[in-house]
């Protein structure tokens, strides 16, 4: 069951944006899978998307859309990826491109088009294109809520955040949303995620924004260490709250957009691994000390990826050496054992290469017991710090994926 | 359960080396987990050890001692890694060699030490050492097999295999042990495993003997993907077959023993994957094609790691994309993905990027029914191959690593 996690009740709408639902019957009948998001002209878009080799055809099509300039649509399927499809799956995906730009009157190239799903089985246009015209007829600003539903896979809880702050004396509004729960693992932007601003951003910001943002929030999220064929996270600026072009990135607006973005992308992260499959702790992993981000994030992810870690906090069995063994196995050659620190919660477990003097199994096991926990890792070797955030694994992890597409 | 492995029968007695067994209820009471390994004088020893950073106090030791030359005895637990124990952990490993030392006669350098079980838990010599003087009672040139049992931890099955060769006219035997099944995956020697022949071998070959012999055994398995603390793999030579010493590396003699010692570790290694914690399939991960052994290794650790690979496999589901995004995520930064070829057995599963158009669900559907399965990624852009063995994540691995302290 997720933890601590609920679905959004309302997100606020961003002025620029609608969105519509349709069902179209993708891979079970009846099942709202399609969502089309309309962006009103002048809007910018970027994103990052998967470095896997194997990446899905619509993210090929993002890349070179994006790189041809105006966007005026996503439109987004849930059930099939669309990925390991070749020139056929491109051709499909085209095709939705194609669709949709014949419905609202732009060109091809202005669509950015979405899959998440099965790997390696025909998108099915014929379904989907017939149900184009519903999702157009159900556009509406207010339908954020309902598209946090339309995009999910095995995830349980729709992931939705919102903030408002005041830039340049106006309101901006920020709202995202976002799908996991499974094939979780960055490198760059993880799963589906979109965020949008009704902010005005100087078109030679969006790209460095949108880096920026992942960086803290999607980039710091494992389920299972399985880097997706289909991961995208796009940043939406419609321009439409009036204030002045936000065009310095020292500068205090950028910052304040900035914050307030990480923040909604930070919550949508922290959801992913709040409903990572099977999930039944959330738990966040600390490295402070660090000589660079990369060694810290390296040591977060050998403990947040490891199976034998992960079924321990399962079990709530301070099993505790399992940590010791990944951190000591992450690759940080010259890593000195005897120099760390490892924490669970506030209770000191290891130091000197070994467990703590202090360290008694029933502390261990106190905090083992909670619903979230944090590991922290003081390397005492530099002032860099990382976090990454993950879940347990447990018996629904295996049921989830062994029974996936039955 | 373990995929077609039976425990071992019988295993050849190796001219110079006693095996003793004895009680010492570190875990539990009762358990045979104590093992005493007597070698003959004039026995050459050579070892691959751990590379995690939090390697085990007998790791540390096992080096220091074999750097040192004579080796005489090794001493094995099991119930406690002795592993995460610092300076103390050392001076518990230190006192076991001790007291070896004090009943064989000979130096605690001449000792090595060995244990494997839960991390971060003091080793109890309180219970050990008393129990050293009936395992050197029960001394036997025999005992293999005993020891195969005596060593194990999670492993269902216990592991030895033997081969007898000629060499310059003399039977030459070679007998191994191991042991599984969880925290395991390479780099250098996984687990514990320990191969002893009669061959007389130059000192100077020792070392290159053992890293070819491990590199294309122990070095190809994984279950879990967590490299363990303690991974120890030891190759002892005793020199008492009577043949000429075997001089030359590139001669027909080093090479008829280094296969003889490669199929006894090859047949351990695969016993690993066939008896990895909650296993119900052996899975081999051939990379056919590749430019250098590095990438194919990669790629096939990739897909031998992948949960959601190995959760489809005990699903029994040819739900094969994921196999694909593994294979794309795997970190080879320049592979082009339609010029490779995956099959399933003998089924064309994908090429061109995509699902080839000649694969049906039901012909992937009967090799996923197997209890052995080969996945076979052919690169197509060089000539270098690598295999790997895995087994698949099912329930019971959950289970066992939930529950293996209680």
């Amino acid at each position: 069951m997720p933890v601590n996690l609920a679905a959004p009740v309302s997100l606020s709408p961003v002025a620029g944006i609608r969105l519509g639902i349709a069902s179209a019957g993708i891979k079970k009948s009846g099942r709202r899978d399609l969502t089309l998001i309309e962006l009103a002209p002048g809007s910018l878009v970027a994103g990052v998307f998967t470095q896997n080799r194997f990446c899905a055809a619509p993210v090929t099509l993002c890349r070179r859309h994006l790189a041809s300039g105006d966007i005026r649509a996503l439109v987004i399927n849930t059930g099939n990826a669309n990925a390991g499809t070749g020139e056929d799956g491109l051709t499909r995906a085209r095709q939705t491109c194609e669709a949709v730009a014949a419905l609202l009157g732009c060109r091809p190239e202005n669509v950015l088009p979405f899959s998440t799903g099965v790997i390696l089985e025909p998108l099915p246009v014929d379904r989907i294109l017939p149900a184009l015209p519903a999702a157009q007829a159900d556009l509406a600003a207010d339908h954020w809520v309902e598209a946090a539903h339309a995009i999910m896979t095995t995830d349980i809880v729709a992931k939705g955040a919102s903030r408002q702050l005041a830039i340049d004396g106006k309101t901006v509004t920020v709202t995202g949303i976002a799908k996991g729960s499974g094939m979780i693992h960055p490198n760059m932007a993880t799963m589906l995620g979109y965020l949008a601003t009704d902010a005005a951003v100087a078109p030679a910001l969006m790209q460095r924004l949108v880096k920026d943002v992942a960086d803290v929030s999607f980039n710091c999220v494992t389920v299972d260490g399985d880097t997706s064929t289909n991961h995208s996270f796009v940043l939406v600026a419609t321009g439409q709250a009036g204030n002045a072009e936000i065009a310095d990135a020292a500068g205090a607006d950028y910052a304040a957009l900035r914050d307030a973005l990480e923040a909604v992308a930070v919550e949508l992260a922290q959801a992913m691994a709040r409903d990572g499959e099977g999930a039944t702790k959330f738990m966040t992993i600390e490295v402070a000390g660090g000589r660079d981000v990369a060694e810290c994030k390296q040591i977060a992810y050998a403990v947040a990826r490891s199976p034998l870690v992960k079924t321990a906090f399962f079990a709530s069995d301070p099993n505790l050496g399992r940590i010791l063994a990944a951190i000591g196995y992450a690759g940080v050659a010259d890593l000195d054992v005897d120099a760390l620190k490892v924490y669970l919660g506030n209770v000191l477990v290891a130091e000197n290469g070994g467990r703590a003097a202090s360290y008694t199994e029933a502390a261990g096991a106190a905090v083992m017991k909670e619903a979230e926990i944090t590991v922290r890792v003081a390397l005492n070797r530099g002032s860099v710090n990382a976090t990454v955030w993950t879940c347990d694994f447990s018996y629904d992890y295996v049921k989830i994926n062994a029974e996936y597409r039955t």
